[in-house]
């Protein structure tokens, strides 16, 4: 079994390493505290204190409404965009940040059911898979209803079968919030091509974590989210972005999103009645983006275009499975009467996370492992999920996680009443 | 004429003055500039980034995920909810902070069309006024659009001959943002209910600046924007309210509004597949809130909270009508052969913006005025905004402004090169 040295050594020769220091996690540290939960909210960059008080202060408080010109507010979501953009193979000007992910699930329906709506009528499903994150479902439900479409849910085994001739839209999240399976974009992808239908993919649990290639795996829209391993503070604003092909195909047509808010105008600031799309990407901007909160999203992205320098984002991939292996091990070694892997063992099917399901224990075990320093989270019903960012997770941090998970199950100190009860948000 | 000795005479003596203190405008007084766009962006307050550095170190760095309990992250958006609710007539418990104005008008359109379409499924018109904001209209004509329904336009005189029994929802905007024009709320909502169409207001210019009786006036449905009179910092999360009457029926009847994202689910943290929205204005909630941007215009709200200690917004409203009827009086005896007034000259029909027009030279006035430290803005085709906010706008900042606006046009200086051209955002 590998060994807490094993694990100091392979952090001595981890080329990421240097990334850990942009992170302010002195206080953590100090205290012993080991953070897996960077999948739900990732940790606090140095570098986004100094940038936010600059905006506040400097940018709002004595550049006040010039800062749109003068400090770049009004191209920030732009910016940034492209930023993300080359973290999951998007080109310059295809991909900006604007609004939550859940609204711009919705705006890629109704773009994506307009283009289908046109060539196809006679397709009136959206397909998705039973277990996708429920706000997707509840976008895409509510939307279905409203424009005469119809949700369709299958296990993701069943999802290429369910690929016929009623299909318009096939809506994923490429890797999965409760299990971390990661679905094969490019083959799925191409199924949904040849049956003749769109695809729309929630990359919230993929963009910074694992490579993505939209262009070339030749998606049709993506959507995703700031907050996780982009490093962009809470609620950080989300992403979106259209192939090319559609959103040419937008401006011939004039078509719109149907979310046509002032800034997704060809030009907003003439004020006019009617409206007129902005050509490209940019339609898909609604109203005025909540600047502080972008501008600390740029902060985190900005480490991510960093790590380009340590071997970028195949680099992180490669840590991450190693990381999600010798958790694997660690636990299945030292737990494996209390604990089942949920997660897929084979790394190449597997996100940044890895999940285990205790019969009864899921809630308790997390809150009394929170009590011991280590911060996971709890998916009902009974998942404990661990999440692995490469740009701050240490190999010692792993083993250090695991052994206190062991004495949480071996001491049986979960049972305690202090950890019953289910909090409002894990 | 008054005279500057005048205006600093009525700033010795206005009740309002210790709030001053409470932004950062000390660079501004220094350099002499005399700021008049709080109508498009507020400025900051002092407290505002002490908070926010607490929120980014302490809540997000150090609390990390645990921050959406313990720093209560999770109700933020209903608690400054709350607060704006007091400002513009709702009850506690009735207004969300959620999204963007835009996005809100679009959410409450639907939930108003489903009402409606319950009760008298032939009206199939949204009623506007030609001059409104332009999101709103490209929302509401883009929403027509999609869903069946017609969006009809027309000069703010003819709106009440204009309902009739195919209108749905009459959707204004209750101070004009070009003109300052008010709406008057009763008259028109009741108007509106006498012919069978529900209300949207939209309080962007509204909120902060003039009191807004939303309950006592039985409004619908409201939405509005945090970045303009309650100061909550440059693209600040909006607002959206609903009448409470509606909100019962649509919990009664499981109805949604169209945006039905997680954190407007009823159990969010159950991750059910089927959606069910939360009870009251909660549903009209959608994705996870941008949380440092939340967290800032809550410091905004506050001041106006603090407010109540010196007059409340009826003080407010009282300082607005005498600073704008003195930026009048003096723009018209200063500058009477070249600029004409465009607002209304009757304080109860105007909020708390004073535009006047210039045949041909709008925009390069408002440029050379910038030149000289008086930050208006120019609005197409021809049209010079002044806003002003009691809360920090001075008499003597009014004499001022208008002083140096009669010295650009007496000298001529605006005809310089130098102030041709038109930006992208003024």
């Amino acid at each position: 079994m590998l060994t807490r040295e094993d694990c100091l050594q392979r952090d001595a020769i981890d080329r990421l390493a240097p990334l850990r220091l942009e992170f302010a996690l002195d206080e953590l540290d100090a205290r012993g505290l080991i953070y897996l939960d960077g999948n739900s909210l990732g940790a606090l960059p140095r570098r986004t204190l100094p940038r936010i008080c600059e905006v506040v202060q400097g940018e709002w408080g004595r550049g006040l409404i010039g800062s749109w010109n003068t400090a770049g507010w009004i191209t920030l979501a732009a910016r940034v965009g492209d930023k993300i953009g080359r973290l999951v193979g998007a080109d310059t000007g295809e991909l900006m940040v604007a609004d939550s992910t859940s609204i711009n699930i919705y705006k890629v329906l109704g773009a994506g059911v307009t283009i289908v709506g046109h060539d196809s009528p006679a397709r009136r499903r959206i397909l998705s898979e039973r277990l996708n994150f429920p706000s997707d479902l509840y976008i895409a439900e509510t939307f279905a209803r409203e424009h005469g479409f119809e949700l369709t849910l299958v296990d993701a085994e069943n999802l290429i079968a369910a690929l016929d001739d009623r299909i318009a839209v096939l809506m994923l999240t490429h890797v999965n919030y409760r299990t971390g399976y990661m679905h094969d974009m490019q083959t799925l992808t191409r199924a949904a091509h040849d049956a003749g239908a769109m695809t729309v993919w929630d990359l919230s649990h993929s963009a910074g974590a694992v490579p993505v290639a939209l262009k070339a795996h030749d998606a049709d829209f993506a959507v995703g989210c700031g907050y996780k391993y982009l490093n962009g503070g809470p609620g950080a604003p989300a992403f979106v972005w259209a192939h090319p092909r559609h959103t040419a195909r937008m401006d011939r047509e004039r078509w719109r999103q149907p979310l046509a808010g002032w800034l997704g105008h060809a030009a907003p600031f003439d004020f006019v009645e009617d409206y007129r799309p902005a050509p490209g990407i940019a339609r898909f901007t609604c109203g005025t983006p909540p600047i502080i909160s972008l501008a600390a999203l740029e902060c985190g992205v900005d480490l991510l275009a960093e790590a380009e320098k340590y071997g970028g984002i195949d680099a992180i991939r490669q840590k991450s499975i190693e990381l999600s292996n010798v958790f694997i091990e660690l636990v299945e070694t030292r737990c494996a009467k209390e604990l089942a892997l949920v997660s897929p063992r084979e790394p190449s099917t597997r996100g940044s996370q890895v999940c285990f399901a205790h019969p009864t224990g899921g809630y308790r075990i997390v809150q009394a492992l929170i009590a011991r320093g280590v911060i996971g989270d709890f998916r009902a019903p009974d998942i404990l999920r661990f999440g692995f960012t490469p740009l701050y997770t240490r190999f010692v941090d792993v083993w250090d996680a695991v052994d206190r998970l062991a004495g949480v199950l071996a001491t049986g100190e979960w049972r305690d009443a202090r950890f019953a009860g289910r909090a409002a948000v894990t």
